[in-house]
């Protein structure tokens, strides 16, 4: 037996998340699909958390156990002739038979894209959240940093979340702003080790709320303070939204 | 009569181009649609040049001529309301009756934008060339540096071009090549008072000979030298070229 470690990206459009479900495309079943094809071995693919259904990924990883020999080198080139264009394997590498995508998880990376102004940029529709209004960037940017640091984000988890704790650690917050001809972009990234059921989508959506001027930034600890999803913003869609990357 | 001025940025993918032809969809027709919709008036609405099939712009600019009455900031509005979602009119200005969007163009800047490496980025698939090697972007660059000035470019005109003189002047050709993970980017951006048919493409394809090795930077003196498409290099793809701005 021997442990095996992907890491992949994919563009969500086209699948109900990572997670397999009944009569849906997901981007784990492609992945065992494919490797099945690879090696002739049926596997169960881990990934680091399920992606939802549209959420992108440059950096997912997921873990394996395998009886195959092939060299990790051929895996990855097999495997992405086997894949559909928008699921690429990047890397595959051997690890201890034990190691757990999802366990052994440290830390995790996501940006959001947000596109506000006047008017869409009609090559920028796919992958960015547009907002037909101007945002106040600097008040986001003081509100955003209150979320570092260890707290309890249960105002931020969506219904359905099922964690035993919701108190989690942002390690960084960053908010880049840029503007190309008349077209703006604002790019969100924050890393902690570990994110409640919609938490990113969630805190976005907040964050949009004191960007247009309808809260101030401190409404941040209050939300933390009063643990109540209902109190926060609502959630950001998921075209937008990007894994980055996780740390083991 | 009044003239009017609109700088349009759009999606080239689901066009024939921006030029009218028959039973196909075209950019042109779609604004010639929209702005007869918007103020009941049917006009021609003339492009500063047509762009290929599958060619995108982030600053095309046309001219028409009105008996409309309806402020500029208005029409903005109402013809992005109108267009289809792939086309935003970015700008609408009053400029004299005679202005006409081609004979009075100075100068344009076109992008390509290329993907280099192992493993085609699956969120960059819609508007960048993939080639699955290395490129030598050193010797890329001093190549296309060869290119800045007034030569005849006759070698890169595609057959049909039509133009009274190849002659043109390049005022500037820059190379940025960037890596995010495994990803790499390299974007090519050119500038000159004006551009023959295919010219973009044939040059990109032209460096990217030079950038695989297959000939060595100077190969494009010898090319403008020798004034015969056929000695240079394939067309690059359109998907991958933008029209940046239009200068008067």
């Amino acid at each position: 037996m021997r442990g095996l470690k992907l890491t992949i990206a994919y563009c969500g459009a086209n699948y109900c998340g990572w997670q397999i479900q009944d009569g849906q495309d997901s981007v784990q079943q492609k992945l065992q699909d494919a490797f099945q094809e690879v090696t002739g071995e049926p596997v169960r693919i881990t990934g680091s958390g399920r992606t939802d259904a549209g959420v992108h990924a440059l950096g997912q990883v997921a873990s394996l156990q395998t009886n195959s020999q092939m060299e990790c080198f051929r895996l990855v080139r097999a495997l992405n002739a086997t894949t559909p264009e928008d699921i690429a394997v990047l890397n595959v590498e051997d690890v201890e038979v034990g190691f757990h995508a999802i366990r052994d998880a440290k830390r995790k990376r996501y940006r959001y894209q947000i596109q506000p102004g006047r008017i869409p940029n009609p090559l920028d529709r796919a992958y960015s959240w547009f907002l037909p209004f101007e945002l106040n960037v600097a008040a986001m940017e003081a509100g955003a940093k209150l979320l570092e640091g260890e707290h309890d984000f249960a105002c931020f988890q969506a219904a359905g979340g099922v964690r035993k704790t919701t108190v989690r650690t942002i390690y960084e917050v960053k908010l880049e702003h840029e503007s190309t001809g008349p077209f703006q972009k604002l790019s969100f990234e924050i890393e902690g080790n570990g994110f409640l059921y919609n938490m990113v989508r969630n805190i976005v959506g907040t964050l949009v709320e004191i960007g247009k001027g309808k809260q101030e930034p401190g409404w941040i600890q209050q939300l933390i303070d009063q643990k109540d999803r209902n109190l926060a913003g609502p959630t950001a869609p998921a075209h937008a939204l990007f894994l980055l990357k996780v740390d083991y």
